[in-house]
C-alpha cells in the first residue's frame, strides 16, 4: 500500500475529476501548467502513454536496427554496429552511455546440408533433402560430412532404453512436438518451455551414449518449413534443428526401414571476444542513484534480421527515454536504457551487469525487460513483493486505454532481468498476446515485417509508463 | 436436357423414395442387389461417394510420391521413379497402362546465393542476406556470381519509364504484391493470376532492356520468408523470386540510396530427356472406345515434395480407378487415369497427348485434373455446353453431403486438360477451398502435411462420382 497511499493517496482517490482526467479511457493530456505531486505522476504518465502512441520512434529503431543493421549473433561484425548505433542515438538523445565489456562466444554458421541417402523405396541416383540449421554451439562435421542411420525417439526415456548400442555412431533425432493449440490459445511460451528443454539437454544426452549428431524438432508453432535455431549445450557433436516437416518425414520413413542421412554442417566456434552492453543513463532529479532498467538485448539470432526478437524490445526501452525527452520529464530516480548483448547464447551480457553492478543493486529499484516481441501488450508480469501489486496496478490503470492492465506475479521474468531478482530487485517483463510469437522466433522469418506498427507503439507506451512510474514515484516499490 | 431426361427421366424424378436412397445427405448404401439402368447409376455413384470417404488409399498414393518418391521435377530420376511406382500400381489394379513418352526439359537447380554488399547504413564486413529461388528455366551467372545495383520497379510501366540506360547491367526487382486478401477471401487462384504474368513476363521485358537478372517478388501468399518458385521465360538472364520480406527490404533500402547485390545462380539448363504420361484404361464395358478422362500432374516442382501441386491430384485420379475396382463397378465407357508429365515447366505432356490422341479427341466425353490442391472441395467447374449443366448438377446432388455442389462454367480448366476444349471436349477442374493453397504453392513447404486426409477423401469422391458418372451416363456429355 506504499505506493498507493502516496501516488494516490485519499485526497487523490476521492478527487474523480481529476483521475479521469488522467486515466480515463481516451483522456488526453490537459494543456496548461503540470500539476504537482502524486498528481502530476498521473498525468505525466498519460501523457507518456499518449505520447507512445503518436509516435514512430521505436517503428524507426527496429527498422534501423534489421534493415540497415540486420542479423546481431554476438561476436559478429553485425552486432557490434548494432551497439555504436544504439550508444549514438542515446547519446543524441543527451543521455549518459557507457559501454559495458562483455566477452561474448563467436560461433559463426557454416554450411548446412542434410539429405537421406537410403531410405525406404529410395531409388538409385535420388536423395530427399532433408532442411535443418546448426544450433548455437554446435559442433562441426567434417567438411565432406557424415554419413549414419538416423534413429528416431520421442523423449530422452526412450533414448535411454535404447542405449549406447543401439545409438552408437547414430543421428538421433528428438521428435518432441511443440504445442501449437496450446501456443494459438495464448500461452506460446509456456509451450516453448516445455519443448526447450530437449534443445537444451538432447545433445549432450545423445553424445553420451555415443550419438555421431543429435537433432530435435524445430521448436516452433509455423509449417512452412522453417527450421528454428537457439542455443544448443556445448556437447561436442554437431547438432540441428529439423523442421517439423522434416521430423514427420523422418518418423514416417523411419517406421518403414533404414534410413541413412549425409550430414553436413560447419559452423565455427572461434576465441571469445569482446563485446558491449550499452547503458545509457536519464539521471534522476532527486535520487540518481537509485535505478530503474528499461531493458531488451540487442543481440539476435542469425537467420532473420532480429526484429521480433529483439530489436523491438531495444526500441520501446529507447523510447521510453526518448519520450522523457521529448515531454521534458526528468523522474526522481536514474532512467537507464539497457541494450543487453549475448542474451541469446551464452547469456554473459547480464551476468557482467550483476557481477560489476553487485554493489549498486540494492538501490536498483525496478529492472524490466521487453523480449516476447511486439504483440499486443495486455500487462506486466514479473517477480516482486505482494505488497506491490496494488501499486502496479495503479499503474496498469493508466493503460487501461490501451488494454494493458493485468498485473501478475509469475515467479518468471526475461532473462536478463530475471537474475536481479536474487538481489531482491522487482523484476518485470511485458504479458503480450504471444500466439504467432513462436512461429517465426529464431528463423529467418523473424523480419521488420512481423511487427505491427501500432502494436509496437503500444508497448512502447507500457514500458515508458512503468519504467516512468517506477523512476519518479514518491517511494520506490522496494521500500 | 439430353442427360437428366436419360439418366434419371420423368418416371425417376418422381420416385422420391428411390433419390433419397442414393442422393440424400447421409445416405448409405442399401445392401441387397443392385438397382438397373438409371437408377443403377445414381446408386453406384452414391456407393462411390461413402467408399471414397471411408478408405485412405489416396492419402497413400501420397504418402508414397512425396516421402518414398520426393520431388519430382521433370527429367529428374524421382520423376522417373514416380512414372514407374503409378504405372505398377495402376497395372496392380488390373488397367490397362500406356507410357506415352514425352520429351520434357531437363532443367536443374544449382547454388543460389544473394547478399546486398553496399547499402545504406552498411558497415564494413556486414552483408544483409537475401532469401531467393531461381526461375525454372533460369539461366545462370557465373560461378562466382554477378554484383550489380538493384532497381525496383511495381510494374513493366516503370521498368519502360526507367528505359535502357538506367536498367542495363542491373538486377530488376519486379515487386509486385501477391493479393494476400484476395486468398483469404476464397480466391487464391485469381490472386495468382494477376501477379503470375510478371513471373511469365518480366525476366524477358528486364532481359530486353539489357538487365543483368530479374527478380520478381515471390508469388504467395505466407510470409515466412519462402521463396515461391515457377516457370519463367528462358530469357537468357539468371532471374529468381525472392521472398516477399526481402522484396520489402529491397523496397525499403533502395528508396534509401544505392543498394549493390552480389548474386549467385548456377542452375543448368541439360538436353531434354525422355519421359511418360501414364496413361491406365479401365476399358468401358459397352463404348470402350468413348473416353472419360480423370487425371493430375505427376512431376512437381523441386523445392517440395509436391504434396499439394500435384500428388493430391494424381492419387485422387488413381483412387476413381480403384474404387470402381474394389466396388466391381464396370463404366459403359472407359475410365482413363492419366498421370501428366510436364505440366510445371513446359506442358509437353497435355501437348503430346492431344498430337498423339487427336484423331481420337471426338470421342473423348469428358477430361477432369486436380490441379488445386486438396482443399476441401465444393463443387466442379470448367469449359462445358450450357446445356450440359443441369446434367453436371445432376451429378453433384450425389455430392451434397461433401458439400461440392456447385457447377460452374467457368471457361477455364486445369492446364493438362485445358486444350481439349478446343476439340470439343468437356474439361473440368475441382473447384476448392483455395484459401491457403498459395502458401505453400511451388515452396519447399509443400509436404504431405499440408494434405487434411479427410479432405483428401472428399476431392477423392468428387473425382470418382465425376468420372464414372460421364463414363456410365447412357447419353454422354458431347451427345
Amino acid at each position: 500500500m506504499r505506493f498507493v497511499e502516496a501516488f494516490l493517496g485519499t485526497s487523490l482517490l476521492a478527487a474523480g475529476t481529476v483521475l479521469s482526467l488522467g486515466l480515463g479511457v481516451g483522456a488526453q493530456t490537459r494543456p496548461g501548467p503540470a500539476p504537482e505531486g502524486p498528481l502530476e505522476l498521473a498525468a505525466n504518465l498519460a501523457r507518456l502513454r499518449d505520447a507512445a502512441l503518436t509516435s514512430d520512434y521505436a517503428w524507426r529503431q527496429v527498422a534501423y536496427l534489421t534493415q540497415n543493421i540486420g542479423p546481431r549473433l554476438a561476436g559478429s561484425p553485425q552486432a557490434e554496429a548494432a551497439v555504436n548505433y544504439v550508444a549514438e542515438e542515446l547519446r543524441r538523445l543527451g543521455l549518459e552511455v557507457t559501454l559495458q565489456k562483455v566477452m561474448v562466444p563467436h560461433w559463426v554458421r557454416g554450411e548446412e546440408k542434410a539429405e537421406l541417402t537410403i531410405y525406404p523405396g529410395h531409388v538409385e541416383g535420388t536423395v530427399q533433402k532433408i532442411v535443418l540449421t546448426a544450433l548455437g554451439n554446435s559442433a562441426a562435421t567434417p567438411a565432406e560430412g557424415i554419413a549414419a542411420e538416423v534413429v528416431v525417439v520421442n523423449d530422452l526415456d526412450e533414448l535411454a532404453a535404447l542405449g549406447r548400442d543401439k545409438i552408437a555412431g547414430r543421428i538421433v533425432l528428438f521428435n518432441v512436438k511443440f504445442d501449437q493449440r496450446m501456443a494459438e490459445a495464448g500461452r506460446g511460451a509456456a509451450a516453448y518451455s516445455q519443448a526447450v528443454a530437449y534443445r537444451r539437454r538432447g545433445p549432450q544426452e545423445a553424445a553420451r551414449l555415443g550419438a555421431a549428431a543429435a537433432l530435435i524438432r524445430s521448436i516452433g508453432g509455423a509449417n512452412y518449413r522453417l527450421p528454428h535455431t537457439g542455443a544448443g549445450p556445448r556437447a561436442g557433436i554437431p547438432s540441428a534443428a529439423v523442421t517439423a516437416e522434416d521430423a514427420e518425414l523422418l518418423a514416417h520413413l523411419t517406421q518403414q526401414g533404414r534410413v541413412v542421412m549425409h550430414l553436413v554442417l560447419t559452423p565455427q566456434t572461434l576465441p571469445d571476444v569482446e563485446s558491449y552492453n550499452v547503458i545509457a543513463d536519464l539521471k534522476g532529479s532527486e535520487n540518481p542513484d537509485e535505478i530503474v532498467i528499461v531493458s531488451g538485448h540487442l543481440d539476435s539470432w542469425d537467420l532473420g534480421t532480429g526484429a521480433i526478437d529483439n530489436a523491438a524490445g531495444v526500441a520501446v526501452a529507447m523510447q521510453a527515454a526518448q519520450l522523457c525527452k521529448q515531454l521534458g520529464l526528468t523522474p526522481r530516480r536514474t532512467l537507464r536504457v539497457i541494450a543487453w548483448m549475448n542474451e541469446e547464447n551464452g547469456s554473459s551480457g547480464n551476468r557482467k551487469y550483476v557481477e560489476e553492478y553487485g554493489s549498486a543493486l540494492p538501490k536498483h529499484v525496478g529492472a524490466i525487460e521487453s523480449d516476447l516481441g511486439a504483440g499486443h501488450p495486455l500487462g506486466i508480469n514479473g517477480i516482486f513483493s505482494p505488497s506491490a501489486k496494488a501499486s502496479l496496478q495503479q499503474v496498469t490503470s493508466v493503460l487501461a486505454p490501451i488494454g494493458a492492465t493485468l498485473v501478475e506475479n509469475t515467479g518468471d521474468a526475461p532473462a536478463d532481468v530475471k537474475p536481479m531478482a536474487a538481489h531482491g530487485v522487482p523484476v518485470f517483463g511485458l504479458t503480450q498476446d504471444e500466439r504467432t510469437y513462436f512461429s517465426f522466433h529464431h528463423t529467418a522469418a523473424d523480419t521488420l515485417d512481423k511487427i505491427n506498427p501500432h502494436e509496437l507503439a503500444e508497448n512502447a507506451a507500457v514500458m515508458a509508463v512503468l519504467g516512468f512510474a517506477l523512476a519518479d514515484m514518491p517511494h520506490s516499490l522496494r521500500q
